[in-house]
């Protein structure tokens, strides 16, 4: 049994920094660098690319929509047309940086509210799978178990690789609870490993409601920020270790 | 003999116009497009990218300083390794656009305030020649004809491509004549013609003075904008053509 | 029996221009001066708040959202304190400069996405209407006739002034008609002028079903974009002037 | 026996916090806060307006150039008429942001680049001396003392306020010790104590050679960044308390 164990990196701008990566790199198999729309720029992509590769943690480009102040985060009403263009500027910039490095880009994976909008809105996930197809029909793409997303990859046979959260909560119909709810995420780090240890062993999550439901379940995503980032990183890092599964990128 | 003409393009920005690019693409054989640091924006990439391709130009990435307000027209103080990142990011972005379209990258001009830095600061520029190199050893480097740009390239066995301007006088020393002063430009388009003419069959110029000197001619830039751009575009265009010269990107 | 003609200027940015704001200005009451976010900046704002001042214009700020590249005609996701917080920043920025100048400020207008955001999201109305009586409660808000925006500013008794389109056509609920739809804009500078007439005189309009309805009208929109703009400006101008209608700013 | 502590303050971004500024508040009599082209956003100008007034801390504003990447720190080339509409849009855009929070505008004061661009060159300085009286002649004009700043004030009959440094070391000719030279910063507290003790009862400091020269002291700068802000802004705060010098804004 193996897994992969992804977590956002790069998300300096500028004279402000963000994250921990360096540590953080030490407990997953793939990074997903921000490309300097939503956060990051030239040289904290370069910087980020090194820590990496040093690593030996496999890269993706993680395009975002064009928002430094709102990180991403606030959805922007784009057409389609816009989001591929866009895509492809990014992670062309990324794969330049990661070529020059001699490394290889590995994915691509989608950032904040460009993620969510992708995740249920088609005609964006397509734009963006296209966006990738274009760019190197070799590269996986990152997306929600069972999101539109990853429907829009398949139908370009492209690789994709579902996307599953241990540190959130999750409703009976298989959708994220809202952040917006008291018990969207899970702040236990006994909890969290478990919730990691049943998605990776079983392909399923307990729901909020105690239902337990089926979820597709290739890649582990870990938060790079909030308090308990590197706590929760351990703490999945190490049970699934302890189960011997093995931690691979796709 | 041949020679290539190459004029800046993709100038547009969101919903604003800039430039005739489709018509001038029938009167140059390279393109160097703006990579959205200066000008351009995803879309306007992608819409000059196809547009280079149908005319059978070759596409060159416009590097530039991160400045939308002033075009890239104002100097900004960065470090070589600054300006090495951001040169790599803007060519890789590029590039993802014109693979996306089915072409390939020919070559890398930087623009304005960048390419007059280049021209002087040798540290500056190879930080640029070395973006160019990292990234793909085989693209032509264009840059100010005798300029620390070549040399750069020259030093790291680039192709280079040495550029002069039909529409611009000359100094005794190879210099062009500052724009501050009043005979900096060329508004007549025999003479611009002419100047073209000269540069190509003698590679020489006739300095403001009335001196001759020597000057590396291996492409001709013909400017995009100002009032007669069209105009010199086809006077030098039709003058080459005349004396049966082939006009080729390199 | 008077009204006021106005319409959106200073929407040139860096070295792009748009619009025809000085031949315009001769044809209008107030204008809305694009404040750096959606459009213009420093030096344009200045340039646009002088030729206002020359021909007797009532300036008004014009915020948007922080989106060059879309115009500002992209919905974004920003809650009611962000966009407080921003139109508060955007006004002060163009008042500073009409105060420089020697001018006082007249309105507040917000532009596109924000302008329909906040015609029928009463949160972001009264953020947009907040921001004005903090800055300044004898500024006149300016909002679509009979919208969300106009409400939130009479419920903070500032002077509001109703906005209709003799350009656009109106549904039976007196909702203008989406611009996706084909009889969205009229493009007949006679029938722009008539609506113009009865909008001013019958505070009516005929919807596109050609049952009439009553529109409060107090301000009159001119578009300074698109083929038609200078010609329809003068239309409604002369039509009105006919009329013996006095044309002022409230 | 008074004197100013000035520090520089809102300089978070979007998702990216700096500073510790509501601590450091405790210690200053005024503060100059970022307006969004270098540092700071509309909510992190508001939330540090707040903050300042709850400390009864003087308000100025501190504006630079538009690179956020930068930090301000890198030179810009702009024209004076660029830096005169750039400054008086940033200042307005402060302004009104205090003036909503109850509020009065206190100062200006250049950053980065820009403050060390306007030290040496006049017509840059005078372009912020005349922003500065357009939008409020009683504004104070705050500057490195000895530099074309303060003269540029002083030219056009502005109250000016004269800046040293108790944690940089000083030239013989009155500048700063260029930060590229090892002994350019004063790392240890009660040496940084001593010197603003000195500049402060004696009007001089000791220059890095030993010898003693006068240096005009109306306000003492803390860094509000590095590892000693905190520190350094106490140690200042208390010896200047323990010699009974009384703190207040000018």
């Amino acid at each position: 049994m193996q897994i992969d164990i992804n977590c956002d990196m790069g998300e300096s701008f500028g004279p402000w920094p963000m994250g921990n990566d360096e540590v953080l790199l030490q407990y997953v198999t793939s990074a997903n660098i921000a490309c300097g729309f939503h956060a990051g720029d030239p040289l904290v992509m370069q910087k980020t690319v090194r820590l990496a590769l040093k690593y030996h943690v496999a890269i993706g480009a993680h395009p975002g929509y064009p928002d430094l102040q709102g990180f991403g985060r606030r959805n922007l009403q784009m057409t389609p047309q816009e989001v591929y263009a866009m895509t492809l500027y990014q992670i062309g910039a990324l794969a330049a940086i990661v070529r020059a490095e001699g490394g290889r880009l590995h994915h691509v994976k989608a950032h904040g509210a460009l993620y969510n909008a992708a995740a249920k809105d088609r005609s964006l996930a397509d734009a963006i799978a296209k966006a990738v197809q274009h760019f190197d029909a070799a590269l996986i793409l990152y997306g929600l178990s069972g999101s539109a997303q990853i429907e829009a990859g398949k139908a370009l046979n492209l690789r994709t690789c579902s996307e599953v959260f241990p540190d959130r909560s999750y409703q009976d119909d298989g959708s994220l609870t809202p952040r917006a709810q008291d018990n969207a995420l899970i702040d236990n780090s006994v909890q969290v490993a478990n919730q990691a240890l049943q998605m990776v062993g079983e392909q399923s999550v307990t729901a909020a409601s105690g239902k337990k439901i089926g979820v597709l379940t290739e890649t582990l995503c870990i938060h790079g920020d909030g308090v308990h980032a590197l706590e929760f990183a351990r703490a999945v890092f190490f049970a699934l270790k302890e189960q011997n599964i093995e931690l691979n990128a796709p």
